[in-house]
């Protein structure tokens, strides 16, 4: 037989000696950090009679070290095209890499050579001939021609003039992406005629030099490979310097390159990278497609690794092990001090104190504003609206925008979590309005605003000992499964309030029996008196009276048009057009340039659509009551104590609606790095409750549909645009300021009017529609709802679909919509007052779970509970140590052979 | 050194063995193709304290046989999912592809036995135990689980009882799928204990044998690769199996396999297959990552050749070729003989005729019919009322829909192409109002109608002049950049006449003033005489009478919510919901349903929008003129020789319109089999301008949007999704049916006057609208002016731009959108006229664009002209003969090696 196998180099069993090679060579010295390497690749052709250099190929290393991660594809000079391709994934032969690997096996290999210019340096070693070598050498030094925007050539026996010799435009910016760290490689390939045999030299510099107007950019050079051979194999010589040019933007093997003290580690740097490489069946990939670069790439470090330990990270095997298990991190552990979580909390947010401050510097920061405040102002209006509404104007509009502007300002400013929104929500709505119809229609007369005063005292206080007992720790027990259906369900309700508020324009009824012929028919008059006869009781006669033209049709426009306006701008963001960051600029100010153009329009348009109107005078909402509200002297005295009752509902209601939005804000996905403070945020609510219920102004409670707004304005990716590289979520831009600026704002409204009349409801419905919308986005349960209505095979590769049979993914889904479907309907009743319990409920339903379907699936569709998890991770321990006895033992493995 | 490279087996320079063992083994004998090839891999598992056989992959070969090709590619398993992973590229190791090579080296190769069944089947060969045989047989023969709806558990034993034990409808389903004459190969995988060293057989059966509940579907079992080995191995022995299965799905290994003599054979097979395989570097790609099945892959013959040839097909090689040149194809060759292109057009069409017909029964023609049907009584009523207004009255709405009924249903029952849809086009509309006011303000009064009919006759010979002279020939000047700028003129004029129409809703002004406290004044009254006052001479008064409410507004919503509506639709077909039967259907009939919900809409909302009115009497607009025009009497002898001059241009306007049209249907990638006939196409429209002419009704001429979206409307695409397969468009239903049908109903129209009243006009605006849009897909031209709002990393990867420099691409673009400006400034003017004659001004500006730009970057842009062609094929093929020449010549290649 011809072909020899390569048994030992291959055969995991035992490990291969260039494994132990690299174990020794990359494991000894880890002190200093290999630099950045950025390759590019040269080849010699024929212009005009005149052999020079061209520009080819250009690889970028990754770099941990640079704030954007360099992403390590390759990027091509189009033939035709004059312009760099798309940066993608190279794609090798095998056989350059058994090539190459001759290459090095068999060419000059020259290890930290001294020289600053390339006739200085020793390129070639004793063996070669010093005719041969002069040539050699005289080819070398032909002209660079390289793809910038005008092709700048350049010679390399210019060395030394200049070390920076081009300062265009297009090197400058190019260089700004470039580490300042970052070395060279050079990869010069051609063909010459006066070699009968190739010629191969692989260099490496003492130090990096510049040697001129080698690399495109002005980066100094540590590694040099040369390849010239004779003429005929144009492609076979390219695709070995592809191939080196990959190696050396290879993290592993451009360590091994850096630290090599010979021949021989080179050569098990290719081997280690050839056992590692992933292959593709010829029949089923075209290699002329450029696939594009991956989000994520594995990193070096496990490869290094599962080289260490001796096994391959096979391709095409699949992670099986379980999700991480769900963390809500240590805001939550139970102390058992008196008082301790609050103190860990303060302690935990003093630091960032500052940074919450000057952190809030930011262009988005005032389209975040911008789009909060609008929110805000919105759900005040309506919030005071409908109060007014249900306590006879005790609490009208304007108590609601001082009362959100206090509570606002007061926990942006001092609160643990300064993302979250403070607002009026339904139940604490439902709530005044049964209170309200109590103290009126019951027959001891009694008087609402100090009876409410009670209740905001008794509840504060049970607060404060809620917060001292540690209690926030019981969300602990409160997985993916409740979290993301109170969520949804509150989504859910925004999305329907809005659609409601608009669908329900029945004071702007559309004429339909109008008919352009009869238009003398046409009229509204007032039946006698005839002037001001409305006033004095006359009534209003005819077809016209109850229509109002155009009204409904252009509120309508205006709500969807805000809406899918914002929808689009937002995508735009995904688009091919136009620069990234324009793009970026865009889809942040999206909201804002959706409001403006539709203010625009109804301007234009000159109609009377229902408009935002604020209160402009400071003063209460109904002429008897004052600012203030005193505890005593009203009601009878064992008031004072009764109302302990009715508090602790509210004190619940408080206490779920705060923690559950506060739990979806602390997400693991938004990725917020200043950690959150439950005790405090509570602290803080209870304090304000206390606040309010003295001035007689609304009580509030963390808005979950606001503050995941907030949070997804304030959303931070990657700025720089590395070739090939996707941007990365970082975070979210964590501060104090955006907050509290809105509810300043909120608070100077009264001054504001002028402009905010310009606003019509519509467009701020429309809004709301969007922020309905956008707080569905990333929630799991959405995700599988979807998967009903897909074949299987479309179904996107959600890791829990690996993992879980489609019939239990659908089973948990539909016990989610009926939780969901059930908790709608009580909240459409009167028992709406105790949906915060409920949501209690939701996580005795989670914990029947446990029965009907196992561990693993929970562990894939929702997060286990802690004991069990606690459990689970102790099993996980011993298997470990179970496992780690089993690697020490010799292990007796063998070689496939067969018998 | 440790490690051997192959040196001869990587070498490109000498053929290797290997190859050229294959060269021998496939050139053999092509006589019978080899079947398809169907391959599972079972894993050995122990389930309950039992060994059990579990399906673990799936892999595909591709078959050219079945109606839908089937791509090979990958299904897992997922482990806890219990379902089929989506269809993936295959990523192996290179370490898994050396080991089994390593297998078939030393394992036993057992090919051609003879059996049918498991037991009788000798899968060992001589060299070992009895005893351990036995236990082998044993293992094998443990029941196999598949994986159907529900698991089901069949021994190996029972084989003979029944050779088709499921029938369950999965399994039927997924029968339909595999091509009949496929056959199995089965990958028996495990781990048993009572061997120390691994077994490994690779079985090549007589005959293809159903081996009972051994593949999940029945299909009969031609391979059987069985690997046997001690515990601790898994993952290797798996990798092992995929690789196997990889190889054994390859077009060129399972042709191997089914051919191999010996082991040497395989493996020879084996290092053909890489030699040719693809490697992505470790550091870039992540193998967890499922590469989606490449819309095209490499056709296993061009393979096949490369290895012949000795070269290899090099990864990452990019395809410098120049594009595939422009082909008109025979229908435009110049004849020489007079009628001889119409003679060969009557013989390319008549074949066709029967199928014709029949094509046509089809669900998607139906909405074809709807959708063309709506167009072009829209289009009929639009221009028979501009026609109306431009003759007074000589050519109306009446006159409109019956020449429209006339010409069409002639046209496409007997045209060369019957796709194209003809219409009234702005010129002749122009032309008209030209003639009838020359006709009318001239002082000889010349009768109108008799000088038309002398035009028409004049023009009637002139295109059966050119019939005859096979004039239509020079259509073949017309490159992509010309027929480009045409279609996209035409659509932009569709687009903004869709605009036009909606934004001047001049006679429904919304009500601007409108204040509803000031209700009591808002009316309309006639003052005196009192009632039918404005018959009388009495005038409106008051500030209503202009205004009818909500209608200019719920016009807009209805034009706009149609063409929204229809595009969504459209684009549903690309989402990931429903099967994708449902998702075809949709969009066949998304203008339809569109058109369907706007109406209802309208219906609901009861309000007076302007509808669609045709006439419901059959007789002449004009009470005074007949349906016969006669042709002498009314005006002076003279003028029937006059007429010629006018004609020349309605004939030139008529050439123009129609053949560019024509051309546009006929494009290449529109896929067309029945072949076209550009001069019966011109024969017929002479014709029908004479027998229009007799009857006084208009001049119809091919419409191009409307046949561009005929054409849309009628596009199959492959029906059969196999796991992996991408939609194929397979060109169009060509066919007399749809178009004739549409012309009967225009005909019928006069009937269906009650069911097509309730259609608003700002619907049909809206279909319009999209008809317009539609039109410019697919454009390239529109390709790059998007180009324009691209920054370069973010292009897409356009061939033309891999070989062309962009900033050259930006100049052509510029060039054609200059000219399309100055035409759609003429076409304002009067000039309207000579608007078909400035189409051969855009063809002589693409001359002069030779002048401007390289043969190489128009072969990318555009087409070479004819002539040029010519001549770079001439040069094409001198190349060829020479390269032919060279490669004849022993080439004195040497191997990569160093000095």
């Amino acid at each position: 037989m011809s072909c020899i196998i390569l048994p030992v180099l291959f055969d995991l069993s035992v490990v291969p000696p260039a494994a132990e090679r690299l174990r020794h060579l990359l494991g000894e010295d880890d002190s200093t950090p290999t630099p950045t390497l950025f390759t590019e690749m040269d080849t010699l052709q024929q212009e005009g009679g005149e052999l020079e250099w061209k520009l080819h190929f250009f690889f970028f290393s990754s770099s941990s070290f640079s704030p954007c991660r360099w992403v390590k594809f390759e990027e091509k000079v189009e033939e035709g095209g004059e312009r760099w391709s798309k940066p993608h994934v190279s794609t090798l032969t095998l056989h350059s890499l058994f090539e190459l690997r001759t290459c090095l096996q068999t060419g000059s290999i020259l290890l930290d050579l001294e020289g600053y210019s390339l006739p200085q340096i020793q390129v070639t070693d004793g063996c070669i001939s010093p005719d041969l070598k002069e040539k050699i050498i005289f080819v070398l030094l032909r002209r660079h021609r390289h793809q910038t925007k005008k092709p700048i050539h350049r010679s390399l026996a210019d060395i030394g003039k200049s070390s920076n010799p081009t300062s265009s435009k297009s090197v400058n910016k190019f260089m700004k992406k470039i580490p300042r760290d970052a070395e060279a490689s050079n990869v010069l390939i051609g063909e010459v005629d006066f070699l009968d045999k190739p010629f191969v030299s692989f260099v490496r510099l003492a130090e990096a030099t510049t040697l001129g107007g080698l690399t495109e950019v002005p980066v100094p050079t540590r590694f040099l490979f040369i390849l010239l051979g004779p003429p005929g194999k144009t492609k076979s010589y390219n695709e070995i310097g592809r191939a080196i040019a990959t190696l050396m933007v290879d993290d592993l093997f451009s360590d091994v390159a850096y630290k090599a003290r010979d021949r021989n580690d080179l050569i098990a740097g290719v081997d280690e990278f050839l056992d590692e490489v992933i292959v593709l069946p010829p029949g089923e990939w075209d290699p002329k497609i450029r696939i594009e670069p991956p989000k994520k790439v594995p990193s070096a470090e496990m490869r290094f690794l599962s080289q260490m330990n001796g096994s391959a990270s096979g391709a095409g095997g699949d992670d099986e092990d379980l999700p991480a298990p769900h963390e809500l991190g240590e805001e939550l552990k139970f102390t058992g001090r008196i008082g301790g979580g609050l103190w860990l909390d303060i302690k935990r947010k003093i630091p960032w104190y500052c940074s919450d401050i000057y952190d809030g510097f930011h262009i988005q920061s005032i389209s975040a504003v911008l789009f909060i405040y609008l929110g805000c102002i919105t759900n005040a209006i309506t919030f005071g609206g409908l109060l007014g509404d249900a306590t006879d104007n005790y609490q009208g509009v304007m108590e609601s925008f001082l009362g959100t502007a206090l509570a606002g300002t007061v926990f942006c400013l001092f609160g643990g979590q300064p993302l979250i929104i403070l607002s009026s929500t339904g139940p604490i709505l439902i709530f005044e309005k049964l209170l309200y119809e109590f103290s009126k229609y019951d027959i001891s007369k009694i008087d609402y605003m100090e009876l409410r005063l009670w209740i905001g005292l008794h509840s504060c206080l049970q607060c404060f000992v809620l917060v001292l007992t540690d209690a926030s720790y019981i969300i602990k027990y409160m997985t993916r499964f409740t979290e993301e259906g109170f969520s949804s369900l509150i989504s859910f309700i925004f999305i329907s309030d809005a659609i409601k508020k608009m669908v329900t324009f029945n004071y702007y009824p559309i004429n339909r029996g109008f008919k352009p012929d009869y238009v003398t028919a046409y009229k509204c008059e007032c039946l006698p008196p005839d002037q001001e006869c409305v006033q004095c009781g006359g009534s209003l006669v005819g077809s016209a009276c109850k229509y109002v033209p155009d009204l409904a049709l252009m509120s309508f426009i205006l709500f969807f048009g805000t809406y899918s306006m914002t929808v689009s701008l937002k995508k735009f963001k995904s688009s091919h057009y136009f620069p990234t960051k324009l793009r970026k600029l865009i889809s942040d100010f999206a909201i804002f340039m959706s409001i403006m153009s539709f203010v625009g329009l109804d301007m234009l348009m000159g109609l009377d659509t229902p408009k935002l109107i604020v209160p402009t005078e400071f003063k209460p909402t109904r002429p008897d009551r004052g600012w203030l509200v005193m505890p005593f002297g009203k009601n009878p005295w064992w008031w004072y104590l009764a109302t302990f009752v009715p508090a602790l509902l509210v004190t619940i209601l408080i206490f779920m609606d705060q923690q559950i939005s506060a739990v979806i804000v602390n997400r693991k996905e938004n990725k917020l790095k200043k950690s959150c403070g439950y005790h405090l945020d509570l602290f803080w609510v209870g304090v304000l409750m206390a606040a309010c219920s003295f001035m007689g102004l609304p009580w509030y409670v963390a808005a979950t549909v606001i503050s995941i707004a907030h949070i997804e304005s304030l959303k931070m990716e990657s700025e720089c645009s590395a070739p090939g590289e996707q941007p990365q979520f970082l975070g979210v831009r964590e501060q104090r300021l955006t907050g509290t600026l809105v509810f300043v704002l909120t608070g100077l409204s009264v001054f504001l009017a002028p402009v905010l009349k310009y606003i019509p409801m519509p467009v701020l419905y429309g809004v709301f529609l969007y922020m309905g919308v956008a707080s569905l986005n990333g929630i799991q349960f959405w995700d599988r709802i979807k998967l009903y209505l897909m074949p299987a095979k479309h179904q996107p590769d959600f890791s829990f679909l690996r993992h879980v049979p489609l019939r239990r993914v659908h089973l948990f889904t539909l016990v989610q919509i009926v939780c969901l479907a059930v908790l709608w309907i009580l909240k459409s009743t009167f028992l709406a007052i105790i949906f915060p319990v409920m949501i209690l409920g939701l996580m005795v339903v989670r914990k029947l779970l446990d029965l009907m379907f196992s561990q693993h699936d929970l562990a894939w569709l929702d997060d286990i509970l802690p004991d069990k998890e606690q459990k689970k991770k102790e099993d996980e321990k011993k298997k470990k140590t179970k496992k780690e006895k089993k690697t020490a033992e010799p292990e007796s493995d063998e070689e496939v052979r067969t018998i």
